[in-house]
């Protein structure tokens, strides 16, 4: 049972929170991102081709992302490769993808 | 199976109306709104009263959130009845909410 179960209304900070993570979803190159990592950890470098975009501005991307954990990275020799944080990231993705799609 | 699960990496119109949706959600009034819309169906008045906002501003957005399928008017009468559009928004906003209380 979430907040949105037990409450009448979402309390202010719940909600500042959550349109703060709903703010970092709302950029087409972060969901082009996000939908990469749905599949496998990736680093930097393969995420950038994948996307199209530069290393460096594909990295300014993933700092944001995991500020708010949802990405997560894990160290290996030198690289670091990307993960989205947890399952609920994924469930949240594909149940927005559903509901545009199905407009 | 849905986009995510289907294509490497979103595409690029795919990903471009996802975002609008997640614009839409980052706003902590609106979502307040749409957490009071998860439990029952509610007018306009009764949504206004419960957010502690003006009827006219809670109606502003019920609009964008109706533009965008986000919620649903139900007329009755004189007076329309707001609700969820569909299960899958249920699930999204649950989604994010544990995502930001687990962190």
């Amino acid at each position: 049972m979430t907040a949105l179960d037990r409450q009448e209304v979402l309390d202010t900070v719940t909600a500042d929170r959550l349109a703060e993570v709903f703010a970092a979803l709302s950029d087409s190159t972060r969901l082009r991102i996000l939908s990469a990592l749905a599949h496998h950890e990736l680093s930097v470098g393969d995420l950038a081709s994948m996307v199209g975009m530069s290393e460096s501005a594909t990295s300014h991307q993933l700092r944001l992302l995991r500020a708010l954990r949802i990405v997560r990275g894990r160290k290996s020799g030198r690289q670091v490769f990307y993960s989205l944080d947890d399952q609920h990231i994924h469930d949240l993705l594909d149940r927005a993808i559903i509901h545009v799609q199905h407009k």
